[in-house]
């Protein structure tokens, strides 16, 4: 952990707030906010908007997974170590619907060596589950914020 | 296949047409084309541009899989028998950089009842594989165009 | 639930021992044995022995895979509605040697009309997590035991 | 490429070979043959038989699971490098029956680096479609064969 931060918490909070604020896909493109993120967890928001319906005037599912890709992707680099996802599978329960609030909450199962396993469900704001999210993490080179 | 038209051919352009004109997901809000459906298959063309960069600056995953989730759906559509994912996997084997055209092909590979499985593979401008997605569709109710 | 168990814990564990009396694959040729198996939940055991290992001298992936799946299949019957897997994925973190005692956990994460997924850890002897599995399941006609 | 073999088909089929000799898990307990081993493609079969029912009476699918996944390792490491599986996704589309003949046929779809893709077809004596199974691999130290 980088000297500059006090302990895990306040390190996964600092790489958290760093990466959202380049974040343009999901900030500004998908309008998400990033609610938490701590040792190998996150939490984002986003409110189903017309910019998210598809034919069927549904959210998307990909606006789905992109919801909880990004939300897995605050987790698993969370400990200032860079780590992109090799692969996510994800299963639809419920449609988002315009007006709705999805949340996504990703937390960490196991971490070895370099990769790691992440589970990610999307509720809405009646806490049902929209979707289920499993991905797996591999660690590259670098860190986020200045080791 | 609705009287309406020629040919099974003739029925899925159609469907096509019909699905992506009210899909502003894909549409406006990713930029996608559809550049072609037929029975069983489609292909859609996406150009990263700023709006898709994540903090990374390549491509979110998220909309490398929502290029494929679009393009399995106007495949899976394309019978004109209203069809829905309901599950899906992918598999990221190349970063989307600024510039890149991303080019989804949607291949029906089992039907049987109500179930299907499509696999996607998405290529940059160099035919790199970028990703390959493998969705399960079912059948619901209804049709897309009028029967 | 039948009106011959006094509830569902005691419907779910009859449910679990007439399933594994008659399976020949789980019991007899892969050697495991039922833990538990109560509502929503059953666990199994493996020792890993000669008969399981591959070219590698490891266990064969697949019965572990094999050690996840039935446990998955106790869980998604305990409350006796016929239930059978219709997808699942895996992925392998450890190797399974010799000797080594496998236990498979499986647990309901969700269950909405007729389609359910369950999570399946399998640990070694040493609770180490050797495989993550995750099991979609799909209820159809008729019941295990009479109803 | 050894020089002891006189091209990549015959090193394939040289490594499928020592492979398949010391798999007691596929060999033995299974009762599987391999059917061929040429680069980067293998097929294997696999007669139900009564040590492979559960207790529906049918294919355990773990078995055909395991099918597909010694298939997929023989295609994987026909090159002669070490090469195992880090995840796999498998769909079940039809029940195998006491007395049917599953054959499994591997096909690379991508390799790039230390990872590949491959994707396996279970198709029964009526060439119907039982599984349809996707294997990420992942290529670690050393040779099958000596080099």
């Amino acid at each position: 952990m980088s000297n500059t931060y006090a302990d895990p918490q306040a390190l996964a909070h600092a790489v958290g707030q760093a990466m959202f604020a380049v974040d343009t896909a999901s900030k500004d493109t998908m309008g998400m906010t990033l609610v938490s993120c701590t040792p190998g967890r996150a939490v984002m928001r986003m409110p189903v908007q017309q910019l998210h319906l598809n034919g069927h005037q549904i959210c998307h599912g990909g606006f789905i997974f992109t919801l909880a890709d990004s939300t897995f992707a605050f987790a698993c680099n969370s400990y200032n170590l860079n780590t992109v996802a090799s692969g996510c599978s994800i299963e639809f329960l419920r449609p988002g619907k315009a007006g709705d609030v999805l949340t996504a909450t990703a937390q960490e199962q196991v971490r070895s060596g370099r990769h790691g396993i992440y589970d990610i469900e999307v509720r809405n704001q009646r806490d049902e589950v929209v979707a289920m999210f499993r991905g797996k993490s591999a660690q590259i080179q670098g860190t986020v914020l200045p080791d």
